[in-house]
């Protein structure tokens, strides 16, 4: 049985994300599922999501590395504070920096798996590892500095 | 009078990118434009394109400093090489690292600008750095290595 997406426990105002928000109707819808100390995602990208025919667009991996490793942030920053991740409101992070080293091309046709870890978390920051691999090799290696929303950004 | 974008002189080949082709009909269409030592990029983005309401898209930012940053790197091998840009082949980069700083949140409803400069050409990297703006701030900072294209990659 797979369990619920990290995505899917953000409150709705915190759901319009066009990279993971379930109500975005026009987005990626990212999706981010637990495992052990990581997280994975998979996306199967569009035939238009291409950089030159046949490689995948440089710009939609680091959305999706992005977006996967805010919510690794959550789910660990969740952990380190002992919670549940549909505890309400459940942390929710933006993104501070973000870098994408791309190893080799990234082929289009196949499923996308990106595992990312918290190999930092710190009062508000959490820092996240994620590595992309597509064809059974890893394409692409990224880092975000995630920064917990601050609370006058919220109910907006 | 507007000169001819930078992405409007690849060759057909690689005008497919989703984020710059011209010819990627489901793609963003983001255009650069020469503008003395640096170049310069304009987009406003859709409604949908939202990290939270009001507050445009990291990875669309992403996206953004990608495409204008590999036009600028394009432009800047050319001049390096005493060519004009509609050389045939013109030169053309693909991304082997993006980083992208958020400083603060980028505001929806207002037309982005970013500007960006080669700050390093080298062979066949170069090393290209960009500012975005909106609503008279910057938003967020840019940096992205770009190597050229390889002969092999030709005429895929």
């Amino acid at each position: 049985m797979k369990s619920k997406a990290i995505q899917d426990n953000y409150s709705d105002d915190f759901s319009y994300c066009y990279g993971c928000g379930r109500l975005n109707e026009r987005g990626l819808k990212i999706k981010s599922y637990r495992d052990g100390d990581e997280a994975v995602c998979t996306f199967q990208p569009q035939a238009y999501h291409i950089a030159i025919p046949g490689i995948v667009y440089g710009g939609l991996i680091a959305s999706i590395i992005d977006c996967h490793c805010i919510g690794t942030a959550a789910a660990a920053a969740a952990r380190a504070e002992g919670l549940e991740m549909d505890t309400d409101p459940a942390p929710r992070f933006l993104t501070a920096s973000l870098k994408v080293d791309y190893i080799k091309p990234t082929p289009l046709g196949v499923i996308l798996t990106v595992r990312a870890r918290a190999k930092e978390v710190k009062g508000r920051k959490v820092v996240v590892t994620a590595e992309l691999w597509a064809d059974g090799e890893i394409r692409a290696r990224g880092e975000v500095v995630a920064v917990k929303v601050p609370e006058e950004m919220k109910g907006r």
